[in-house]
């Protein structure tokens, strides 16, 4: 499936900090970074569970937000940046 | 088409506090608050260039992060929230 993640981790603690970075360092590893707290890409069932296993261990259920959402393979994702952050990848995804 | 904003504010300044709400006062006028920095929606291709236009007018191309996701409206999008937070919509958009 088609996947992104979108997640928002209150940093106004230094736990928070800590679970960002430990968010972020698990994401990395199934996704592609696309900028700040936004990771896209390719994952089968059994790999977004792992996913999500590994965020929930992690994550505070009431101070972080975090969403994935899947969609069918084959669609046609257009992406609109609008600030200068490099697109690290193309536009159709 | 379906949409799905995702913004990323710097609030490190009282400029990026006032950018932050008025980028979430447009958004909502455009589309659904999922949580957060995700907002979600169906508009037109004259809607969303209106609404990235109104976007642009405000926020810092270097500072800040924004990002629309456009795909076809007819595809099935699945979404999962980690996080206790509530969920305005269906699982299903």
């Amino acid at each position: 499936m088609r996947v992104i993640l979108v997640y928002d981790i209150s940093t106004e603690t230094k736990e928070g900090v800590k679970r960002l970075n430990r968010v972020r360092k698990i994401a990395r590893r199934y996704l592609d970074h696309v900028q700040k707290s936004v990771f896209e890409g390719e994952l089968t069932e059994g790999e977004i569970e792992k996913l999500k296993f590994e965020l929930q261990c992690i994550i505070d259920n009431d101070e972080d937000f975090v969403i994935i959402y899947k969609m069918p393979p084959s669609i046609m994702i257009e992406r609109d940046i609008l600030t200068n952050t490099n697109d690290p990848t193309s536009n159709f995804i």
